[in-house]
């Protein structure tokens, strides 16, 4: 779910008055406010999933914005352990102040971005529309109609489960900054915490985050029996958190203990007062990782287990808190550990921040 | 199908270059680059059945934009004879440039519009996305899970079927006239063939029919053996009948006799030099009628079926040429007889032209 403007029907996505495009919830329909629509259909207790997102491109290479445009759209399916997509519709804007050439260049090189991570999720872009605009917008539409065992409710936390995070925080951040290095009165405030080569490396490694898709993640849902899921994007992992605990069925409150942040991030975000809030867990993630309500003795199985080359590189998880009697809500401890997740691209010295820590370490609070 | 930029995968969409978004379509797939794309799914021999579509407000009243823009979603399956959706999306973007409280104003008329139609279509809105843009981007995305039986496709004309069209041409031409009425310069190139009131009238029957959902001749296709069928949009009626026309099976050619244009618009467009091509049949329609291939014995019958009053006011339907032997193109008669069809708020001593002619009347060059 993104929260450029928002996602119709959710209650904190900031389009305010335009709530009414909630969808109307009659019993028989599974309409929950989360990632995707259920709908259950008129044929064999089949349910259709779909979901939809578009937004303005925030990296400068179209290709990775094409692949990150889709990931977030698949994302919604993934956040409901839906590993499938029957059909994809890409929605595209081309910017009328482009001129011939740079369209002729950078549109194609999009389509081809959303079209590759499209078949990277298993389906393909069979159709969609274009408009015209001042502005680019990518977005698209996925659907795939499922059996009941194939997706996951998002409701069905409990206490003692633990909160497992797949992505690490920062991409907005990331994405600022590196947009600073070409801006000296920007770049002076964070200069003294940060080198340009930092920031390069954190937006290669944001940039490869979002363009991830969250499917090896949907997959081990159902192999560690996850209870609830959603996706982090536009609202931050405070405001996805809050949201999820609104839904569930039990009586649950979410405590985030630890927050995985691309490396030096956290310290951009202080430098500047705090910068989108990042430490509070209010700052915008883009295709963002997923927060999954997992059984306490399956979460440190699945951390391990999604790190396997068996589903290709550059797959992480983090135990980031617990989920305790309560009353739906979400918070982030006082003083919650940082976990300084060191890009891909770094130097080798750097490893020993790159390796996931274990369990143990992960969960203060949770004895 | 709406051509403002085009669908994707549209032969004559405009998009030029990003024609590579249209499917590839593997051999167990039925996409067929018409207005809906059918994705065989998994389970029990059922089709995904899906069509997206948004364009920028053409009409100044908000709530009948917003019925616009969801009756001609609705359009594209009910090409394909489907009378049920399953989920509605609808996708938004909110002018910057509004301010707040025309904003207000504005944006809950259109998507009540929407809402309204939606529902009238037998579906709802579940969810979709909002952005913030310069322009107003209204439109949506419209899906249903379909058995075999539930949808024709639009392959099947055979020589001696006979075109029948439910909505009359002039749309593009009523809405452009309609704000000539502010434009002293504009509006006198006109004056001598249209009064004020014609061009009034014309807006509203425009709007009226732009807003009415194919839904009954979607049914009626059943009822009387469509063989295939296009909507009206973007690439005007000569357009879609050669986007038809190639799709076919067979060896067939459609040949227009008859153009249905709402009443006046055809001076209108003569004495500016022949505006947007509506003689021609090149000018873009919005959310226009079906285009409906049906067999030479069931046309007639289809035409007087549809203005039964069991299905509400207002439907039309005109045979407005053949389907003959040919090489799947579509051309219209040198000079094809125009049918004024008369707004239904205009006086009644001109009712003599509403009525719709006999079968007969409408067929020359038929025998």
């Amino acid at each position: 779910m993104h929260g450029a403007v928002g996602d119709h029907g959710h209650a904190e996505d900031g389009t305010g008055h335009y709530q009414h495009l909630g969808g109307t919830q009659s019993s028989n329909r599974l309409g929950i406010g989360m990632d995707s629509c259920v709908i259950p259909l008129r044929h064999g207790g089949l349910s259709l999933v779909q979901t939809t997102d578009f937004f303005y491109p925030l990296v400068e290479d179209p290709y990775m914005m094409g692949r990150i445009a889709c990931a977030n759209v698949l994302s919604d399916l993934y956040a409901m352990g839906i590993t499938e997509c029957d059909n994809m519709l890409m929605l595209l804007s081309v910017s009328q102040k482009m001129n011939e050439k740079d369209r002729e260049k950078v549109m194609p090189l999009m389509i081809r971005g959303f079209r590759d991570a499209a078949e990277e999720g298993g389906t393909s872009v069979t159709g969609g529309q274009t408009v015209v605009n001042p502005w680019i917008i990518i977005g698209g539409v996925a659907t795939v109609v499922c059996q009941p065992n194939e997706f996951i409710m998002p409701d069905n936390a409990i206490p003692g489960d633990v909160l497992v995070l797949t992505k690490p925080l920062g991409t907005q951040v990331a994405v600022n900054a590196h947009q600073w290095l070409d801006n000296p009165d920007k770049w002076n405030k964070v200069k003294l915490v940060v080198s340009k080569e930092d920031v390069e490396l954190a937006y290669q490694e944001a940039m490869f985050n979002m363009a991830m898709l969250n499917r090896t993640a949907a997959g081990l849902m159902h192999t560690f029996n996850a209870h609830a899921a959603t996706d982090i994007t536009g609202f931050g992992i405070l405001g996805h958190a809050q949201n999820l605990a609104r839904q569930q069925r039990c009586d649950v409150a979410f405590v985030i203990h630890n927050l995985p942040i691309i490396a030096k991030m956290a310290a951009i975000s202080k430098a500047c007062g705090n910068l989108f809030g990042l430490l509070q867990g209010t700052s915008s993630e883009t295709s963002g990782g997923l927060l999954i309500c997992l059984p306490r003795e399956q979460a440190a199985r699945f951390c391990a287990e999604i790190k396997s080359p068996k589903y290709g590189e550059g797959h992480q998880a983090w135990i980031i808190g617990i989920v305790e009697k309560g009353n739906r809500t979400a918070r982030i401890i006082d003083k919650p550990r940082i976990i300084e997740v060191t890009p891909r691209g770094a130097p080798s010295n750097h490893d020993n921040n790159h390796s996931n820590p274990s369990p143990e370490q992960q969960q203060p609070g949770l004895s």
